[in-house]
């Protein structure tokens, strides 16, 4: 094990270049050494900008490079699980983007393997790393607001993505939701029992033609009887919409936006503040130097990962829940899903 | 018609004693100069703290008054719509507290007769008067907000009623949703489709041995296409908890407390606020004051009534399709209710 | 006495027509009967809008009325003194508009018959009533914030008023901060020491040659050590500003502003809220129902007025100090005027 | 001159642990490769904790360092014209911690031989980087709130520093609220003419023993018109305060606090936030980035730094003119100062 970790990125699409920017500008703990992407040029230009050694088209380079102690896997959802499995064969540390898979099966093939490889594995749902949501949890696990009852988590981009993105991501419930099934499961601190959506494609018909939706609410039971609500919407023409708040038995938290400045500005029309920081990587731009260099520290220190595979599995889980509900229009138990 | 109407009160408990201060201390227009109740002694008391000239036990005696133009019905729920039926046989205009009755079949029967009568009708839905609400409806009809795509309720209560009124009164779904069913209505424009319900007994074991749950979440969509959710809690320890969201095509616009005063405190200790205001008496002062001037002005001038009898029949359905919902556990559709 | 209190108001302008309406919709203790002003028209004109039955051109009518058991005096500043003396001996009750008088001998020889004459006299300092103002007055006396080291106010009105108003009322420092001086000794409970003034002409050249300043902020010292500031404008754009912040040895209080509805707008433009409330009619409607309220029961009571002749002439020193130090160019003691 | 500027850091203490983990964690185009201290182990300690290669006990050994192409000067106040002085005739471009010096003489001397020297010269104003000031700074410029009229800077301590420091760095005035100097000629864009001062010692004796004063507010005129007020507490006990408000013709725009989260609490007690951003390492972290990456591009490019001399000398001449101020209890003009 090298001092300062060795990485190598799989993948330099929009999360490889975060990862990057997060690891160079942000982490000291550990070095980018080596990055690898199918598309022609994506590696090299990364490469370029933030000045990594090593460029390669195929990933078997980089999770076959003995000077590498860990990967970040940036690719395509749908290569997810097949990298994961070839990587921790390999006997890399991974840090993987979320979600492990688009189906249980897979996902659970290539935990099976991380978890007889012995390495790291930690999934990307940087948002518990974020210092709001840091403080709603230590609100539930303090007792601050007492025994918890009722959880709302908004979760709304600025805009929709590509619809390729769209068909090749798993959609609202698997791409978008999945940060928010997790969210669910951090803050409460038990399992979703059951999931019912309403919702609809409301802001662009090509996302309804491409075979998903853009716009839910959906309610769900946990196993510790908190009933809660993700609201999910692609577009909120203000910005990125990131907000939870939990009433318990003594008292409730709340979040608020994040805004790139506090100032308030009067005139003759309104008193009004800017927009909110734009999107998440302005948004999550301290979680995201967070949960790497956390990931870091599990592996230089031998120690548990913030977030791990059975985190991935669950909000997979509640995903294809969801997913059913919204198909079939009515409440699905988890246990459903296998 | 009298230039200052003349009002007579029917039930002097707890929202008797609301309209009748708001009649006394703000509504110029409006003069209260009978009351009558069952309980021995209500009515004089209530007379006596309001200089109210005259006092029966029977509300036949306000109803046949030939001095009188108008009733206010504060009585409890399960009498609603046998005086309704009397009130208007006896010509006097009515101003009903919610709900019309507990089942849709007295409701009916009572808003016939209103009909055949011809006097005005007004339900006690008050918060359509609140600044707060105005103004969110105002963002969604003016089209500020582009099309309205999801809307959320929160209505919390700072602590459960008695055991005896949980029991008389209809109930969460029927006497406390009954304002989030009418606000849903009014601040969207369309009619609730289908409702579904997660809840449970989380604040006090007697209200559940008492036949009701004391928290749920409720998911529903609109005629439209909007989807919705109504947060209630018998309990939240902070106070009065009285929100709105609505998220739109071309923006979103959402309400915050209502404060005694606008100071913030900032010790070693935190950044504070006092607790918003305490309860619907003191949270609703002005909307109260503005629904009898409402009310009255549509007597006076011969207009129509700003929330009627169809108002309280829709607000009903929507009620007894979430007690179902929750009795069955499944979504439940407005159109099983009859 | 009368059990409701029967009052005449003297002066039909604009605080007349607030302290009118006041009475008619908000004080249920106090019942105006009779309205007199020199302009033709102008307490008929009030007479017909609030019902007040008796209607004079010359406030000597007002105070030899036997019915009347206290006047209310809101004609022109210039003519305060002349009315309170008069009023005083004919045993009439006060409540007078700000200022006194504009100079201190008249102001003095005024409060001198209120003496002699034993009636009631209070002073039209109407944000000791408001809410805000109240709470950060508790926030001082319960130790919340511990010794009080530092004050601000700021008070800014929406737009100038006439130049006609401008030259009679007493200008900046004696009508508009005049409210602000009493403030000051309000919220720290001491009295100024010495004041100086930084400001000028900044909004229209007029109320210069009108012999006035349009914007200053004046810098002073307490009795007890604490240093304030008052931030006063004639034209803030973005509506009434009436906020004060003190900073205490165990913290700090400070008040926002007053809007009409506490809605968030949000679209692709800002987060916004709608102005403030407008003027001070908007502003101070409770505090005036409850300026008048107490001096009701003072005088009913005969219990002290909670604002009277003092405070009214150290508001008044406070601001001939402040004149002076604008004209001088120099900090001024409040010795030095007589 | 290096890709990487090669920087030597003189003086071990606070801000140069502060600068050190700057460069270290955040500035991607510098490098801290050498440090002095004249306390023994001081830079040792830094060195060894920010992997800095090269330590001195004397700043000699910093400025002759062929190896490095500027230095940070961070040692105590009554050192830096002399360490300025040396740095520019040895060829170092140099950023100095605020003030130049604790006298106008020195300060001109200082910058003469900068100026002799040719070498870049930037001044430790850091609060010209954070967001909230550039922000207000833009809707000056940007005619947002039209032409300016009223300033007010607060800027208040958690706690005072030790006495010794008090001492040693210039006091409350040139000290403290040499920042706020440097911002509110930042923020108008003009420069202070008059100052006048009311203050005292409201918080610690033992600073007035020392010669200083712990608290005050100060009136200032710049030569534009507006009137500005700093407000300095050496603590208040809720935290770091740093506000600004402006008025100006066509609006106004104030900061809030920056928190840690942006969470809300609600209990049984109270609506509140946690305490905002403890102290200026937190408060500044990003504004201390912005800082030193504005000096190494102007380096590197041969630009203009955003801070120099000249804005060095007038904040150090109103702090001058503030002290001497509150001395003679008098107004005192800036032209006074020489």
């Amino acid at each position: 094990m090298n001092t300062i970790l060795q990485v190598g990125l799989i993948g330099a699409g929009r999360m490889g270049q975060v990862h990057a920017s997060t690891i160079v500008h942000r982490v000291a703990t550990a070095q980018l050494v080596a990055v690898s992407d199918l598309v022609p040029g994506a590696a090299q230009a990364l490469a370029a900008k933030f000045h990594v050694p090593n460029v390669a088209a195929d990933y078997g380079t980089i999770i076959t490079d003995p000077g590498l102690d860990a990967v970040l896997i940036c690719t395509p959802t749908d290569t997810h699980a097949e990298i994961v499995r070839a990587a921790a064969q390999a006997g890399k540390h991974i840090f993987c983007e979320k979600p492990i898979a688009l189906n249980l099966k897979d996902a659970d093939a290539a935990l099976r393997v991380v978890n007889q490889a012995g390495v790291k594995f930690q999934l990307g749902f940087n948002r518990r790393f974020d210092a709001n949501y840091a403080r709603v949890r230590q609100a539930v696990t303090s007792g601050e607001i007492g025994t918890p009852q009722l959880l709302h988590i908004i979760s709304r981009d600025p805009a929709p993505p590509s619809i390729p993105y769209i068909q090749s991501s798993g959609g609202i419930f698997l791409d978008m939701a999945i940060h928010d099934w997790d969210m669910a499961r951090f803050l409460i601190g038990s399992e979703i029992e059951e999931v019912y959506v309403q919702g609809g494609v409301m802001i662009d018909p090509a996302i309804g033609e491409a075979g998903d939706l853009d716009t839910h609410v959906t309610l769900f039971r946990f196993a510790n009887g908190v009933v809660g609500t993700i609201d999910n919407s692609r577009q909120a023409v203000y910005g990125y919409d990131q907000r939870v708040e939990i009433l318990g038995s003594r008292g409730a938290i709340q979040t608020e936006h994040n805004f790139p400045n506090n100032t308030v500005l009067s005139t003759a029309d309104a008193i009004r503040r800017d927009l909110p920081l734009t999107f998440f990587m302005q948004r999550y731009t301290d979680a995201f130097a967070a949960e790497i260099e956390a990931f870091v520290e599990a592996v230089v220190t031998g120690g548990p990962v913030p977030v791990g595979g059975h985190d991935g599995r669950m909000a997979l889980i509640a995903g294809l829940a969801a997913k059913k509900s919204y198909l079939e229009r009515r409440p699905v138990k988890i246990s459903e899903i296998d």
